[in-house]
């Protein structure tokens, strides 16, 4: 895109907290000149039948035109007859792989400050491919889907993304010494992908003994790549090292280049309104869809910006101890900028 | 038993370092007068048709006979046709319930000294069924089995011990958000039990959450229990929050009162036969052992000296970064009783 012409992205701000923290983003890329338009869509309150869910199509849509979007907390709404929001957006616009970069945050203080890792979680298959059925009164079962496309699929990326990115070592997790086949399989992927990266060391751990190292030496992890599940757990896990989910950013990426950027925290609907809310995580999340775009040198700013801001330990939102607004502490980073 | 007759209980010594850990629980135990008579057996070097696997069908025997035993680490040889040791175990001697205490050791540092949990593992179904297909080429899938039986047996056991040791607290963990009926049976069947012990507070708690939650704060946590896979990757994370595998102790529950206490770590074939080996998981599983054998008085005796000697910091095996050997170690224990 030329500088006249902006970029189109799409916003989903999200429930409870989401409008707030998505406006200190709209703030902070207006204050940085980031050449962005954005594309409003908001959570519907009915039920789209075309995507069985809350979210709209036109919704969908518009992610799908852009290439790239930029997401707050959405709550799924309890009670039948409707899917997931999460689900159904990694579920239509094919988000393979889920990426979290996880960093100590520099003045703020956890019990670590040596973490430095990238997880790359499989997004659309594994256990949660919702197939699961009762055997019998007292017997149910559910199913672990893993496939080679899938497998192969987010494998690329990882090593791609550890390649582009000048890290060193992927290790694939896994329980393949129980899970033979399922596990067995991804491995198997994994393995002929590290074949083509021979610069890139390739590690294979059990999540059991992974999830062990990572709380007594999370520097000894560098790119992780796994199933669904263990995603799940890994990336929170990661997250609670450097201080929650609040401060870690993740980005979807889908078939045909896809990027969806999203704060993975809760739509928190208790403090939702009251200018509490802390932007980190959607912010750090908006810089990596910025460096989706190869805007690398805004993307740069504003994480510097922001990493200034926390460092400096001035304007901290209450869930990071402090007593700055949502909007204090986004003037904050743009003073920083 | 009276004070004239031992109790006779099941030793496996175990492959690798196994022997030199076991040597040492038998040397404390000498030291401590404890009235245990050892039955030993070692892991057979030809597969047992009855047992499929190294194990014998007499070794089985004496656990079941005896009711309680000790193991150290068994190293599943590679290769077809016969089943790893440790599932064998589970499976033949219905050890339904792994049972991990987590404490912080005073004077042995890590990033947290406020640990204080205990973890109890469903041990015999879940994503170990063992149950894994090829769908069509590319395609393949595991079973998870959850059942109303073994749900409420582990749950029964682990509001029983919560009551059993003045612990306040159970939390179910789970991830019924996205797999409803197992793990949603496993919850309604913590739902049931809890009821029956109001004086215990029940909560629920998602797995990705409950990691975040451990690493940032593990004191929020008192007794957890749950499903098989879970409970794997959760013990082995508290593990690591006190120091790792080397220091944590283990006890299977099984079927009509059956323990048998475990040292989860592997078997260390580099430091084998070389008076190396941190025996302190073994013996504080022997510990767990003697509680089961109401023999509270000798549990406290050696616990203390084992603690007392960790925590002057005099004697500590290499891989706490000491230079004591087993032997010395074991001698420190003996000293302190
Ligand atoms: C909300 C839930 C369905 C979701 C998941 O399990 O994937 C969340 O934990 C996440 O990590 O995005
Ligand atoms: C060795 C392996 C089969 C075992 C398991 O996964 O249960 C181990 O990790 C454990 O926790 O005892």
């Amino acid at each position: 895109a030329s500088p006249s012409e902006p970029i189109r992205a799409t916003l989903f701000p999200g429930d409870g907290i989401g409008p707030e923290i998505a406006e200190a983003v709209k703030q902070v890329f207006g204050a940085a000149e980031v050449p962005i338009e954005w594309e409003e869509h908001y959570v519907s309150d009915k039920v789209d039948p075309r995507t069985e869910s809350f979210l709209t199509w036109e919704s969908l849509e518009s992610v799908q035109r852009n290439g790239v979007g930029l997401k707050g907390p959405m709550a799924t709404p309890i009670g039948k007859g409707h899917r997931s929001l999460n689900l159904t957006l990694r579920k239509e616009l094919g988000l393979y792989a889920n990426v979290r970069p996880c960093q100590s945050l520099p003045g703020y203080k956890t019990r670590y400050d040596d973490v430095n890792l990238v997880t790359i979680r499989e997004n659309t298959e594994g256990e949660y491919s919702g197939l699961e059925h009762q055997v019998v009164r007292g017997v149910v079962e559910s199913l672990k889907i893993i496939t080679r496309q899938a497998s192969l699929r987010v494998a690329e990326y990882a090593f791609h993304y550890a390649k582009a990115n000048g890290r060193q070592r992927v290790s694939a997790i896994h329980k393949a010494n129980i899970m033979r086949k399922t596990d067995g399989l991804f491995l198997k992927c994994c393995r002929e992908v590290a074949e083509k990266y021979p610069e890139i060391t390739y590690e294979e751990v059990i999540i059991d003994n992974c999830c062990m190292m990572l709380v007594k030496n999370p520097a000894l992890f560098d790119v992780l790549v796994m199933p669904n599940l263990y995603g799940d757990i890994i990336s929170d896990l990661c997250a609670g090292l450097i201080g929650g989910l609040g401060l870690t950013p993740s980005c979807n990426i889908g078939e045909g280049g896809i990027a969806l950027a999203e704060a993975v925290h809760g739509s928190a609907p208790d403090i939702a309104g009251k200018n509490l809310a802390n932007p980190t995580a959607l912010l750090l999340s908006s810089v990596m869809m910025l460096r989706h775009l190869k805007l690398n040198n805004k993307a740069d700013q504003i994480q510097n910006a922001i990493l200034s801001t926390i460092a400096e330990g001035k304007y901290r939102t209450v869930d990071l101890g402090g007593s700055s607004s949502t909007t204090d502490f986004t003037k904050a980073v743009c003073d920083h900028l």
